[in-house]
């Protein structure tokens, strides 16, 4: 279903029950660029540590608009055994709301224009079209501004500047105005006087006279007039002065004010559906999503924080629980089995043995995508394949059940060893980025998640500018295969097949004088001892970690709950709907693994609070992760089957 | 006329042509953004100083991108009296020519793009259809590449590093690719026996590869085959060999630099209109064309140089004859008659007496404009517009003369005061950007063009971050009218109506805490002192700019004429077309102001040298003026008449 700016309102709550709904979410973002750096490779050197990584992305792909949000909500109809999916594609656009809104500025870079443009990717609804949205500062600001306005409305006090002359009259008249604001005046002693006319239009004027004149009438009629401003077809303001009872003065009152949180929800927009999948708490899947997710909570909650670490708390109280399908794909017990993990070739192959095609209908009334006329690079058809991959590598993992099992849910035990592991593009020796820090509190990830991979056979090579990937090939013949990954015009990481030879690459570049090679220890060493000592991933920090979090709660606390107004979704009533109604057959599955439905109804508990303690979810998620031991039939513990591996 | 990438070469010629044959140019262009500073108000500061001017739209204006260029061409018809009008619509997008050419990051902003959108504007055909270019760095780049490419498939040499122990073969194939690059050989041996076989494909392989296998077969077969690289369906490249003697190896070596020089052409693409206009040397009319000017110059010549000066000197470089309508109408004798000069206003305003709306027609096979159905901002339609402002005002000032002339040229003495004075948006008291800088060679403005505007009425007042206008309004009442020029949250200038109140106003803020106030004298004293001296803009330091132009000869002489293939268009042929075959009427208004006839001859003269020696003509051309005296039966002389003033 497509959403743009007329039909976004009307569709709001077809959204909301789509959410509520859910068993899970698959998620996709088009934007209007990847790398504002000096190149690709150089965003994305194979040796980037993922704080590099996070640095890098946080600097140069920032800037960029997510302009399409593809969602797709998976509720799964036990008694059929499918999957009932409903597809959404929003197109987003900053229109600024009104004169003191935000002016967004952002970057287009013309190759992903271009790429986007020959899919047929439709810009004009973009620009015409596009959903507006508000990150929760504007939010805050708007809401302020018009605070503001009422209280402005309702007498004096905003000035900040008190006249040191200040006359008896709490409004003082610029001279050139007073003449102006007395001939008002008078028009509204005759309206008071008038037994005919109930309301005055005033000519239109400027802004300052027209708060002049708000001022004013405010001070001289406290009650007995209503005053507002409206627009002429030109676009011209001007003030109309209407007598009123004191009943009819409050009824509009609140009906002023009934219209100005209408607007303000309008110009949240978009925004309301990030946080409603957010406050769900729901599984959200994408495919490679580490951009997506920084380029969501960046645009529709806050700027991004300054390090890592601080990202990943972010995230984990925006989004509990993610999983990302390239990771999934890139690990056992399918790395073996799938050789191209890009999203066409990856649906393709969940298409065949050992994989079965997922069972999934769209909902009546959604329109439904065929898979075989391919419409990649729409961000819903995307979210929709992402889905479509999820549900049969989670099936997969049923395989190994005994007995087998046909279909493994999104609460499974079986995927929680891939949760809040994102795909790390092109880093040759760090599997992902854990958002859940290097503790060993996760059931699946016993080993220690301390990221620290050999680079004993990786060199760091400076050269003149000159230089060409086959100068490097040239000298390095004599050592075999290597692989180059370039930093920027004058160096590069260069890995040889065997560790032994990088004493003597080294050995050779002593008398070189237009290049130099050293070890890629000695290259951090000297680049940590050029910077500020780095802290060390270590326990003892990430505990660190654990006590910030608790001054921080404030923050994560206004991060996922302060500004919902109470009409919009909940999680609230979705758990407990859920609960209230379970499906028969769903616990069965989760019974095999032992403990798995008490905790659904606990982490249903805690998902209850996710409204006022947003914070406390994701801990209380962890401690309960680990109470539990897997326990059953199963042939193979599910943590050794399928745990994440540190390197590969 | 709507031009896009499909219809772009098929109407080059067309373009070229309505170039060569029109009197004079309007241009307009629609960008995506206007401002990246904090706010348009403190971008444009009624207080700017030119220089200032210009660094802040250099520093906030030019990472938008110009997407929409307009062209009209006018020529006058003498036999029946009327222009003729070729308008075209120009599509431009920067789509990256090959992966190694600039992936172009611009700038959008919400509000501009929002606007546009409001008024139907096809993002569409900018992003999918839009006409590439390069600027001329990019160019000159791109041309190296090919030349590259040709001397690396001639043989070897490309390579910047040499192996210390490079071997007899002069081509060192790493250990890797040795057994690959033998089963090369060997097909090739092969091939060369073979009686039936003409060409030979190989297998798609890697960029390395291929190089490795030109750079061997160069070396090995230096006559007898022609290496070639083709694609795919799937876009993989793979080296196609064929047999040929050396007349075909000849053949196919012309065919294929001649098809280098055509995609080269097309990279450059929409450039080649531009440099099409600079080398005509017409005149260039623009509404408020500032940013025209400024965008036009960045995107398709080179980076904005870093101060105003060179500026100057690159537009008048660029465009030796520039008139801004919007100048012009806010000049005496338009001035008191004109009060909104706002594009779609002013174009009113000249259809009703004193002014006579012109006669111009489309040209056959173009389409028309209707200017009752308005299709503002749709940069061919605004720049149609803005030509017949021109012509009315220009025709207006026929009616001064004796006898009354009802057309005037654009080559008429009567409109040269107007040249190359760009005006500046909401500065208070400079009229203009002066592009020929304070010196009195410019035959209408002997006044002494030294910017040196009485700011003796403004105060400097700084406060909190809090104040709005509304409190400056309340601290300055008593002094009657002010007005405010808002430079950031806590800074703004404020104009007194009477300058003897300034130190009065100082006074009273000598006790404030919260609020500071000085006269501009002070504040800019300061300012001066805090950065390093500036150079003053005296005759002097423009005697130096002179100076200073013989040495960047070569800059400017590159700037305009050294890119040019030699079959694209170029002025010499316009002009001498022009000469030999002059309209009996075109002398005869000319006439009027004396040796004008014999100064249009010098002047092409000049324009005929412009392809090899661009930057004399400029020259040229003011030591023309210099020459010249007004004479005639002018009632009162032009200079005297039409005077730009200092301020106003």
């Amino acid at each position: 279903m497509e959403i743009i700016r007329n039909n976004f309102k009307s569709n709001l709550h077809k959204v909301y029950q789509a959410i509520e709904e859910a068993d899970f979410f698959a998620i996709d973002g088009e934007f209007s660029g990847i790398s504002d750096g000096p190149s690709v490779s150089a965003l994305t050197n194979g040796f980037d540590t993922p704080e590099e990584r996070y640095q890098k992305l946080k600097k140069h792909s920032m800037d960029f608009l997510l302009f399409q949000f593809g969602l797709c909500t998976f509720k799964y109809d036990y008694t059929d055994s499918k999957y009932i999916m409903k597809s959404f594609n929003f197109y987003v656009f900053p229109k600024p709301f009104n004169r003191s809104s935000p002016d967004v500025k952002f970057v287009c870079q013309s190759s992903s224009i271009d790429f986007l443009a020959s899919q047929g990717f439709d810009f004009n609804k973009v620009f015409c079209k596009g959903i507006p949205y508000l990150n929760q500062e504007e939010e805050r600001q708007l809401r302020e501004q018009y605070d503001e306005k009422r209280s402005q409305a309702n007498g004096a006090g905003a000035l900040a500047y008190v006249s040191p002359n200040t006359s008896k009259c709490p409004v003082t008249i610029p001279e050139d105005q007073k003449k102006f604001i007395d001939q008002v005046v008078e028009k509204i002693e005759d309206l008071l006087q008038s037994e005919e006319n109930k309301t005055l239009d005033l000519e239109p004027c400027t802004g300052f006279q027209r708060k002049l004149i708000y001022q004013t009438l405010s001070w001289k009629y406290p009650r007995g007039v209503h005053i507002e401003t409206l627009e002429t077809e030109k676009k011209e303001r001007y003030v109309v002065i209407s007598k009123v009872n004191e009943e009819e003065r409050k009824r509009r009152e609140q009906q002023k004010h009934a219209k100005e949180q209408e607007e303000l929800n309008d110009a949240v927009g978009f925004s309301r559906v990030i946080h409603a999948i957010a406050n769900s708490g729901k599984l959200v899947v994408g495919h490679n999503m580490l951009l997506d997710v920084m380029h969501t909570i960046h645009q529709f909650y806050c700027p991004l924080p300054a390090d890592l670490k601080e990202f990943k708390e972010m995230t984990t109280c925006v989004f509990p629980r993610l999983l990302d399908t390239k990771l999934m794909a890139s690990t056992q017990p399918f790395k073996d089995i799938i050789n191209n993990t890009s999203l066409a070739e990856l649906e393709k192959r969940l298409k065949e043995t050992p994989f079965n095609p997922p069972k999934v209908e769209s909902a009546e009334g959604f329109p439904s995508y065929d898979t075989a006329s391919e419409q990649l690079h729409e961000a819903g058809y995307d979210a929709y394949i992402t889905g479509l991959c999820f549900i049969s590598m989670a099936n997969h993992l049923g395989s190994f059940l005994s007995p087998p099992k046909l279909h493994v849910s999104s609460r499974s035990k079986l995927i929680e060893p891939f949760f809040n592991k994102l795909f790390l593009m092109r880093v040759m020796d760090i599997p992902y980025l854990n958002l859940e820090g290097p503790d060993s509190l996760n059931f699946a990830s016993r080993a220690c998640l301390l990221v620290q991979p050999k680079r004993d056979h990786v060199l760091h090579v400076t050269f003149p500018k000159e230089w060409k990937s086959s100068d490097l090939y040239q000298l390095f013949s004599a050592f075999g295969n290597i692989q180059i990954s370039w930093i920027d015009d004058t160096s590069a990481f260069v890995s040889l097949s065997q560790p032994e030879q990088v004493p003597i690459a080294v050995n050779t570049s002593r008398y070189a004088e237009s290049y130099r090679i050293q070890t890629y220890a000695d290259y951090v060493g000297k680049k940590q001892g050029d910077k500020q000592i780095k802290r060390k991933w270590t326990d003892d920090s990430w505990k660190e970690v654990d006590r910030k979090r608790l001054n921080t709660q404030s923050l994560s606390h206004s991060l996922q709950s302060h500004y919902y107004p109470p009409d919009s979704f909940t999680a609230t009533s979705t758990v407990k709907k859920r609960n209230l109604s379970p499906s028969p057959e769903a616990g069965s599955e989760d019974r095999v693994l032992g403990k798995s439905s008490d905790s659904d109804l606990e982490q249903a508990d805690s998902c209850a609070e996710a409204l006022s303690e947003g914070r406390k979810k994701s801990k209380k998620l962890k401690r309960m992760k680990k109470e539990l031991t897997p326990a059953g039939s199963v042939r193979l513990s599910p943590a050794k089957l399928f745990e994440v591996p540190d390197t590969w």
